[in-house]
């Protein structure tokens, strides 16, 4: 441990000081990136341009002066005002999400719709060239629209989204992942991006957009502005806002897929990484704002107001025309299926991987660069959506086809394409649709025909591909979707694989195949069961979708990661896993605290304090009581960076090193430790600290939490590591064993728990159990 | 603090020692209890017969010189098979679970269909005198059968069981509630209760029954036999057994409403107090197992192979046939169905938690008394259920009737009753009928006449009473049931007052109804929504569905808590709540640690430890390195009872004061700790300790938790009882602030944060903030 004494430091010891050890690590973020470790100490090599913080939240609860004053300041009626705004912000969270999945639903059913419909005329007038210019131009223009979008306002926006919800509900801020602009370009480039006919979905974009709504909402209004709202001070904390965010991402599955409970399920297996009781029924009353809303306008536009917005969008793809009858043949068939499939999944998990490893290392090189992959992928997929159709032989219309047939309408199935009347074109009702059309497609029960095997084939193994080299472009583009269309169209060839001897609909196979595939892939168990459920709106099919995802998940879990945790690493996010790795048992709390330690006394010089924040990335420091204050130096408590610069900013100093506390209370509230949005906190460079301050001292008493979580230095990393996630913490003090040292041995953050940094300081444990 | 010295102390001295700071608190626990709080100490009264112990459960993972040796020699295989055994283990639970779920429902639907039968045939010969006392016969008998079981073979199988079960994954304890005879008791006499006409459900009893399975499978033979397979030493603890019996109350629930997602949602969100991702999934698989268990038999009985066994059984109210359709009236009709039923709801658990208050006191007396008010209870059943029909004025039959009416079956609605030929009682229908088969009268859809407001008036009013005084009695009794029951009727009700402005069918407010009653006194949401939805299969009611739950919830709260957790604290468990209350935050640690600790040294005099565990009733004991072994006094570690019995028992003594952990480590092996069944481990009298014996030393290091959580004295209770719950500790260490002093002030139990202790020592805080 080391004394900080500004007179003992000078500027090659100032540098000596490891940056890393600091939680504000400075990441490459806006897109996948590459971490390596260079050597055995706790060091990271970045690779890559956009570099921006990443920043722990803390969901401890401090405790010192100024938090029991503000305890007691507080009324029973501002705590019914806090449980009430909790709920309003529900409603509201629930209410804005549904209406922009609506918005977004209508959007793309028209933009494309009228895409399609364009392409669709030209088609009948036999002007197969202009159609092709039309259809790609269109995509084109649409591809490149989402692509500046991201590429300039906000690059958090690109992908899914949802890793990133996940790292955030895990305790990791990264910088502008809920900002406002994300929001916008979120809503717009998921819109322009799907519209674009990629191999993308809007679910992961929603969820991402529920969050940052929730976000918003949570921040209400602006200090910058001097447009707070009193009461919303109680929310600014990462607690509530934690809160917030799994309310918001809860929604945000539950517009997308028209799923509410699947949506609360969603929130708890994936996202969350706490939980409680409470936070199921406000998840829930939210989810249920979205359902009513969604039902709302989904009757409003059945009346024929939302233009192309018909039947299409707001995916439901109700199978429960087809009669469940299964026996032990078709058990067999399923499980080959979800075996297969489950491979298939990891096997997208992997690629994915590769995939988004290479754009990385391209997207680094500029915006315009991003752009250019975005339209070299565009002009890739219309290339395929238009011209695979033409390998597939004209199949004539079945005479008890329920829909027209050949169909030249915007949506739906048995498109004429090139065939002549009386004929349809099977690959081009699968490619020449938005990916919603061609899923429903797909599961459409009763229609055994309807596709030929051979373009099941072409179609799995383009939309397979597709959606590997689609993800981690420079859109906003959700990962649902590719692998429920490839799941159930392999799921439609296996089907018709095992017609001869068995009794289930192609359809349902259809819907078992997109089950094997979502549980290989995303690893998720009752939240997708209960999606599949809601979506098919069939609880007949419950034991084999069970089933179905049981064996895809466990085929998966053999060979890799799901996909989700597999970005979360692949960004270089400190993620805290829920259970300690096995080596972390060998090695005690003590063994990864880097050093050097920087504390402060109870009463501490303002220069001691500014250059202490100048020159570490520290954002705790504990706080060291010494005589005369105490009879031995004793830990008082752990000070954060934000709450120093707000005391430094508040000037409550003295000339003589003596307990303050009352004046620095009369001089600050909690109210001033509000916690600001991400990146809109007091800097050290917002402090006008006169020079005869520096020698003056200032109490660090009234605002340093005084009881800290502390382990004791001998606790196994395992051990520690389980309180460490189990509260939520952002510092865990570590204390020694024994009397008579120093009252404290270190500080273990959320960067000392990773794989990382603990191998790379001992990378012989790695292999013990 | 006082050190432990046998010299000191004589026989006044050691009654002195509070023994109720201990957790093995004597408790009544086989009938609903009260505690009074006798005065400010921590004292508890106790008040009734049958006192048997309470014993906390510990999740925290010890770290010592044991495990870690235990560890290091575990192979890659040896954990295989462990990962292996668990997924076994949730097969087998699923597998058992689903055929007593299955032998549950055949037992019971022919035992009351023959009693039925019998009745109904004697009816028809207008023979009315001897039909009642076949009817009132059969019930008495079966009645006084289930009441002999629960009182004379295990008192612990009455009730319900989900709060039991519910307090055991909280960390607590019961004794005999997992035990084998009350699983047999459970399973048979519920079976009779339940065909003995009573107003009691089979579905909270399955629950326990899953419960105890896992239970039993578990603790994998006896070591009291030498039957114990040694790969099971693994899950002898407490953490793995918490998980097992998560995966039974699932299984539970699944197969006892053949709801397998509504099962394990109702164990995350009911049952457990702890959870992560992988439960989520084993559970998951549980649940998938016993859904395809009862499909499998549902399919054998099809064929007519299990006697009367046919639709009735097994609850699946099938009311996909009503078309969902609704507008504002309906849904305004729905939001007053919503808040009356909460209210009701509400109304019921108060009035339960009074009956129980009164039974408990009836109940003391005696095992004769016990079943004196089963008879009664039974013979009061008896004659509403065959009494009140008479009160119903015949009705001709409908035209358009789908079954045969009057009807003379089993079950079925339409039962003729004393009316003519042509016309049927409807209140007879629901009466005279297995409550699973009244539900699915009450839930039928497109009838909306059968049934006379008068008739389900009186029907609502006798359900209601019936079921609030039959909980209580010695039998297993389920409160779902009762509850359906009351409010689904209550929701026919509604609906035939809201029939004019309405359009939605009867069955459906049925559904409505029974929800809103369910949300009112269980006060679940997500997972009664699923298994209403799993019930029903219908997913179009679900926005309706969670509206109602909400609302009701809503009421509910405001008036007392869930039903469960009202009977958790009627018997006095010391319940851990996920928040720690208001007051807690105005009081530090050190106020409510309760002395005299008891500390040992490193290396302890065999007599004292003997001592300390004859005259208290701790279990665990801090250990103290002093010098020699230390160069100032420092916490070791903590030490438990039954560590401490076993290390007696294997007499590792020394005639010096030396370190001799070799030599303990020699004669024990962590598999000497593999934690006991309930109430089975070492007792103090098994041990046979030598006169001589008494002055030798024994080394605790090697046994001894070497790093126990630790929270600083000053730290705030509410912020200790958060690191309590969440980590699921059994003891949590209290370190001194400053240096200088002993190294422990005290420990803190479970019992420290009950209200009743906390307000007990300080009770001006209740109604602080």
């Amino acid at each position: 441990m080391q004394k900080f004494d500004s007179s003992m430091m000078d500027f090659e010891e100032r540098v000596d000081i490891d940056d890393f050890e600091s939680e504000v690590m400075e990441r490459i973020y806006s897109k996948p990136l590459l971490i390596k470790r260079v050597n055995t100490t706790s060091q990271i090599a970045i690779v890559g341009a956009n570099v921006c913080p990443v920043e722990s939240l803390d969901y401890e609860v401090p405790e010192n002066e100024l938090v029991n004053e503000d305890w007691r300041s507080r009324r029973t009626v501002q705590i019914f005002q806090y449980i009430l705004l909790k709920w309003a912000f529900a409603l509201i969270i629930g209410l804005s999400t549904g209406l922009v999945g609506i918005f977004n639903n209508i959007a793309v059913e028209n933009i494309a719709g009228f895409k399609l419909l364009l392409t669709t005329e030209l088609m009948l007038k036999h002007k197969y060239y202009k159609a092709f210019a039309a259809y790609a131009g269109c995509n084109l223009g649409l591809a490149t629209s989402a692509a500046a979008l991201c590429a300039f306002i906000a690059p958090a926006a690109a992908g899914s989204g949802i890793p990133e919800v996940k790292a955030y509900l895990n305790g990791v801020d990264a910088y502008s992942i809920l900002a406002p602009s994300t929001l916008f370009v979120k809503i717009f480039g998921s819109i322009f991006g799907v519209a674009a006919g990629f191999v993308v979905g809007k679910e992961g974009p929603m969820v991402h957009t529920g969050s940052c709504i929730a976000s918003l909402i949570g921040q209400g209004g602006s200090r910058k502005y001097h447009l707070t709202w009193r009461w919303l001070r109680y929310f600014k904390n990462d607690r509530d806002r934690r809160d917030l965010i799994t309310c918001g991402a809860a929604a945000g599955v539950a517009a997308a897929f028209r799923a509410p409970v699947g949506g609360v399920l969603f929130a708890l297996e994936e996202a969350a990484s706490w939980w409680r009781s409470a936070l199921l029924w406000r998840t829930f009353f939210t989810t249920a704002v979205v359902a009513i809303v969604l039902r709302g306008f989904i009757q409003l536009c059945s009346t024929g107001t939302c233009g192309l917005f018909g039947e299409g969008g707001l995916i439901m793809y109700d199978i429960s025309a087809a009669k469940v009858v299964y026996s032990t043949p078709d058990i067999l068939a399923v499980i080959l299926l979800g075996v297969i499939g489950g491979i298939l999944g990891s096997l997208y998990n992997y690629l994915v991987d590769k995939v988004l490893r290479t754009y990385s290392i391209i997207n680094e090189r500029g915006a315009a660069v991003k752009i250019l992959l975005v339209i070299m992928i565009s002009l890739l997929t219309s290339i395929c959506s238009y011209g695979l159709p033409w390998l597939a032989t004209c199949i004539p219309c079945p005479a008890d086809a329920s829909t027209s047939c050949p169909n030249t309408d915007v949506s739906g199935n048995y498109k004429s394409f090139q065939c002549p009347p009386g004929h349809y074109n099977d690959l081009a009702s699968l490619f020449l649709n938005t990916n919603d059309d061609a899923i429903r497609n797909l599961l459409s029960t009763n229609t055994v025909k309807e596709f030929h095997i051979s373009s099941l084939f072409i179609f799995f193994v383009a939309v397979y591909c597709l959606g590997i080299i689609t993800y981690g472009i420079a859109i906003p583009s959700g990962l649902f979707i590719p692998v429920i269309l490839a799941g159930s169209c392999y799921g439609r060839l296996v089907g018709r694989l095992f017609e001869p001897i068995s009794k289930l609909d192609v359809g349902l196979f259809s819907l078992l195949g997109a089950a094997s595939f979502l549980g290989g892939t995303m690893r998720m168990t009752v939240s997708l069961c209960v999606i599949l459920l809601e979506l098919t709106n069939d609880l007949l099919m419950l034991p084999l979708v069970m089933l179905v995802l049981l064996i895809s998940k466990t085929m998966g879990d053999m060979f890799n990661k799901g996909v989700y945790d597999q970005i979360v690493k692949l960004k270089g996010l400190p993620y805290m896993e829920a259970h300690p790795e096995p080596y972390m048992k060998h090695l005690i709390a003590r063994d990864v605290v880097t050093g050097p330690l920087i504390t402060f006394s109870g009463v501490e010089k303002v220069g001691n304090i500014l250059l202490a924040l100048k020159n570490t990335g520290h954002n705790g420091f504990p706080v060291i009581d010494e005589p005369p204050f105490s009879d031995a130096p004793e830990l008082c408590g752990l000070v954060l960076r934000s709450q120093l610069l707000v005391l430094l900013k508040g000037k409550a100093f003295s000339k003589d090193r003596v307990l303050a506390g009352n004046k620095v209370l009369r001089k600050i509230s909690e109210l001033d430790f509000a916690k600001a949005g991400s990146g809109k906190g007091l800097k050290l460079e917002d402090l006008d600290i006169q020079e005869e301050e520096w020698d003056m001292y200032v109490d660090l008493h009234p605002i340093a939490n005084t009881s800290p979580y502390t382990v004791v230095e001998t606790m196994s990393l395992a051990k520690a590591a389980v309180l460490f996630r189990e509260l939520g913490l952002r510092h865990m003090c570590v204390v020694p064993k024994s009397q008579g040292r120093p009252p404290i041995v270190g500080i273990l953050t959320r960067h000392d728990f990773q794989p990382e940094h603990i191998l790379g300081l001992y990378p012989h444990v790695r292999f013990q159990q």
